[in-house]
């Protein structure tokens, strides 16, 4: 057998590639390096800081949960199950010997990896977390798979001594209303803890009035609140209670994902007629479309008044495969992205609150057309919008630059979000938002070196893209 | 105080990074620097030059009328009041303390325009025009507003005068069809002036048959046309009359800006029936959007008989914020672009008059995705039809980097329209030219490098795009 | 008269500007130069190479039949008349004088086509397979002419020995559904012949259900396939049969090219009402479309049962220009892209047939939005979903680089189609198929250059790209 190609980090990677541009960006890129990790939208359960617990083996941590990883196995052919996708609680992972062969499918599909992302962040994974030297291939599979192994049973690779390592200075998490929050409150009253975790009020599954299961949801809020939620009155006073919860909590902001990004206003009494409509089973597909959007101005209306963050993810296919959604579950790698307009959408929330002092909302989209025509117009007019950066499949090194370069001559840096990981892959939180760094670096370089800014500028803009801009964004 | 950072201008500025290729930009940007400049749209008044009157203040020539600069401090939560905007005539402008505080506003959020083209513009007018020799800030606000002020005092900075020293050509207006052009006239009667001034018919209004208030403007079209506007014969006719009145006074383009592109036809039986119902104020809105949608049709044949350009500027949210216009009035910042759709709304336009020997539409778009999609094979097959610059929020570097990335591979360069500025910031004209001749450097000296276009072919094209292409696509 | 310009091929051409990038392209490029050419969909006759006549001259080789090169002349005027174009079979072709005419037409408008590709097809044509030394202009129109008109009588550039010159390895054509595919059974039968030239199974017009004389193409594939098309059964029965036709011929794939990208499924009731009304002349146009939808659905199905690859290339007005239709027929020039959409549109097929151990399915757009919106994501789960190679206007060096930047960071490169001409422009495939394989090793370089990939992972990567991957998603 040949010897191994070796993994090896290059110091400059993702840097500009003309010479004097990456000199520059290289300077700018020392200024954040070292900067504390902002990440005000995310998706670590609390529970594995608050329970400290070991890591299990490298497949239940870098593989199974992550759909960004499994979806292109995928497309290639590979099982989702044998990869430990949709195990039931009484499933339990794979086994030592499954876990080990999903881990050898990753890497000797390490190929079909090349110039995504995944490939990326995994391998500054492998490389500076686990000390791997070796790029993966079915022949280095087993020899990583045991350096991953032997590594996470070491104390130093515990949750709570991770991001000790990895300088994070705040993290939210992704959490359900009726959620009692009782890892976070765990980790503020653990004198032992110094960091910052902070829950995040995530209602979709409350506002689709029309899915199945709704009814269950909605009597479920009510016991949780303590609100009863017969009537439309009562269940947006049930919402509330279950923000202040949130915001007792620590939280700061309200995510919302739906197919569009409309917020069209009702009058109350035809918004409690639909409420009691769907309260009784009889609500038509139209009307829950319409009482859901009138719900998402609700949830403005409810920002603007707490002061909770509004954050949009809208323009998504849930479960676009159905027999793959049947038997692994949500969030398996088939949602597909589709086109979303804001302007109309979100005119009647805008109206009423976009320039009222407390409202903040940040706007998310996979539909890129929109960066240029919708987002950055908006963000560069409205005091309450910010443009959210690059999410999911465009959270990439090209996709980011397109970002930038499509954003910021109509909205500048200041009324973007900061970089948003919007990660379950908790080892890559630092690789994602370095990557963002560099990224952010060789931007400014190259306007730096076309003589569209001066270098002292681009490194104040850069600090501030790292620090001041997801503060002021998500009021952290 | 630590002294102020300097304000420079690099003679490199906006040229691409790698060296060969700005060797070769630098080149190409040499032939075009001192041409003359040919704006063929844009919104300067006429009266500006016939009164020959100097500017007032710094704050009302560069502030209070250029919603690129106003929207941006809004986002930052500035109110629009403290820039002097929606000031009634009776108001007048802003005062001289107010004025200074509102440049004050400025020169603080500098750092907010870092990256759009809107601080590019004002520098290269600071740095060039007034010779300032300090970056904006807090700190500086108050010596820049001094040295600008007092250059507006200086008989150089007349309006003629500046004309003379920007090097225009000819400059177009945008007009209302019932202006009676008086300016224009003045000018063209005036032996002391050279310059030449020319309107565009503009006459949205009074095609928008449901707006509020077009049944006073159809009366008032009667009345300057004197031709009766009472029948849809009569309204046509007024209509082109006014257009023979804006030729007769070197008009050579009509300009048109709805929310959509779309010209169906009606028969002239529909249409006259939908022009009474409008004229007793019965038109339903469905009825007003098939008249106007007719209205652009019959522009488009007046186009044809009598030759204007017609040009159009379609897709936007007109005042998008409503409380905003309703304080502020129109054009203050707040429209957003929206999708838009060419081939099958201009079908019955290109059916009709597409391969017409006097027709020509020139097609804008704030839609990006419309440059590869829809107007460059349009442009590439039409022999009437142009590809417009990139307009507005897209009037900027790396927007106007991806327009010609995506129109040249389908319909080359002569079939695109040349710069357009369209700005009602006047003393920014000379650096919007210079902006797109070396954005055009820019993208030859790589066409050049990498060995798809020769330099002496190159150099001609940069040439033609200065001159000759502007000239043939709006007859000049 | 000044001495002509030269023509001039340099060695780099395409190829990155930085240095260091360069180098790399270069070697990258070096390791696919010389691999032979596959050609998976395309529009050559197969009965060129069966009858291997001389081509008759210059221009009814390089001009008449392709509307890329014909659409820009008539944009700046040209009649297509003039260009050959729309000729009848009784007419002919072009006299020699005619000829030479739409000759001087094309070179005296060299100019025009600067910027795009069909400038650098022709150039490297020209310079590499006619040895012409001067740029093309009006005064070099007859000598270049001359010299193209004296090769194409050398049987070096009979149709067989420019096949073996062009290295091709297998070249497929798109023939209608009742075509005998006689001459690409001759050439199986040729014992001289030693190329692979493969048929492509195109039957928009059988399933275009409401457009004038489908009935007649009904009762023709009736009688070619000898089943019965009187039914709903009996049509499918018969569209198999022309399948299997092909199949027996070697086709590998069928290629569909509708208005939309929609698959919706009937039930075998509603399809066959709707089928007896069409062939009573009855079908609404709603019907229509809705049974052209369920058909392309019974396409994927047959396509997942006969292992003909699926492929897609919608989002077209076939026509736009109803006059130049009209006069010159279609393909003319005057098809205009529109907008597309695959997640909704394909989810029928998809939730059938994604996961498929045959069924394959390539997806082309001519609405680059669809690149990282939905392209990509769909090839980046789906193992039957492949990225089609940019298609058409998008066939272009700045476009493929779009592509590429926009499709590799979600799908990778293992997941798209390699390379397609998709060329009526025989002797231009060597030149389309080489311009790819230099913008793929641009690509790749800057991957490696900053660091995102292994200069060995490049190569084979390059390498891949130019031969297992369309083997693969072309089942070749």
């Amino acid at each position: 057998m040949a010897t191994a190609a070796p993994l090896q980090l290059h110091a400059d990677r993702l840097l500009p590639c003309d010479p004097v541009v990456r000199d520059v960006a290289r300077r700018l890129h020392l200024q954040v390096r070292d900067l504390p990790v902002v990440s005000p939208h995310g998706h670590v359960p609390a529970s594995w800081l608050a329970e400290d617990a070991p890591f299990r083996d490298p497949t239940s941590l870098l593989i199974t949960p992550d759909h960004y990883v499994t979806r292109l196995l995928h497309a290639h052919g590979v099982d989702l199950a044998d990869l430990g996708v949709g195990r039931s609680e009484a499933d339990g992972p794979l086994d030592e010997a499954a876990s080990r062969r999903a881990f050898r499918l990753l890497c000797s599909h390490w190929s079909v990896y090349r110039g995504t992302p995944v490939r990326y962040w995994l391998e500054v994974q492998l490389a500076e977390l686990f000390g791997v030297r070796v790029r993966p291939s079915a022949d280095t599979a087993d020899e990583i798979y045991d350096e991953v192994a032997a590594a996470l049973a070491d104390e130093a690779f515990r949750p709570r001594a991770l991001y000790d390592r990895f300088g994070i200075e705040v993290l939210a998490t992704t959490d359900d209303p009726c959620d009692d929050l009782a890892a976070h409150h765990a980790l503020t009253e653990d004198p032992t803890w110094h960091g910052r975790v902070v829950p995040t009020f995530r209602p979709d599954r409350y506002l689709e009035v029309g899915a199945p299961g709704w009814n269950a949801l909605a009597d479920r809020l009510g016991e949780v609140s303590r609100v009863g939620t017969g009537t439309w009155a009562g269940f947006l006073a049930a919402l509330q209670d279950r923000r202040d919860h949130f915001r007792a909590h620590g939280a700061v902001s309200a995510d919302h994902s739906h197919a569009d990004a409309r917020a069209d206003k009702l009058t109350q009494p035809e918004a409690s007629d639909l409420f009691d409509l769907a309260r009784r089973g009889e609500l038509t597909p139209a009307g829950a479309t319409a009482l859901r959007r009138h719900l998402v101005w609700e949830m403005a209306r409810m920002s603007a008044e707490d002061g909770l963050v509004m954050t949009l993810h809208p323009g998504v296919h849930r479960d676009h495969h159905t027999p793959t959604a049947a038997r692994f579950g949500h969030d398996v790698g088939c949602d597909i992205p589709r086109t979303v307009e804001f302007p109309a959408a979100l005119k009647p929330v805008l109206d009423d609150f976009g320039t009222h002092p407390v409202f903040q909302l940040v706007l998310f989209t996979l539909d890129e057309t929109t960066f240029s025509r919708e987002v950055a117009p908006l963000a560069g007019f409205y005091p309450s919008v910010y443009a959210g950066a690059p999410w999911w499949f465009l959270d990439a090194p090209d996709a980011i630059r397109r970002y930038r370069a499509a954003v910021t001559e109509t909205a500048g840096f200041s009324k973007t979000s900061g970089f948003i990981d919007d990660t379950r892959a908790f080892c890559s939180i630092p690789a994602r938002h370095d990557m963002a760094r560099r990224l952010d670096a060789g931007h400014l370089a190259q306007l730096v070196v076309e003589h569209r800014l001066e270098e002292d500028e681009a490194a104040e803009t850069i600090v501030d893209l790292t620090t001041t801009t997801p503060r002021k964004a998500f009021r952290l």
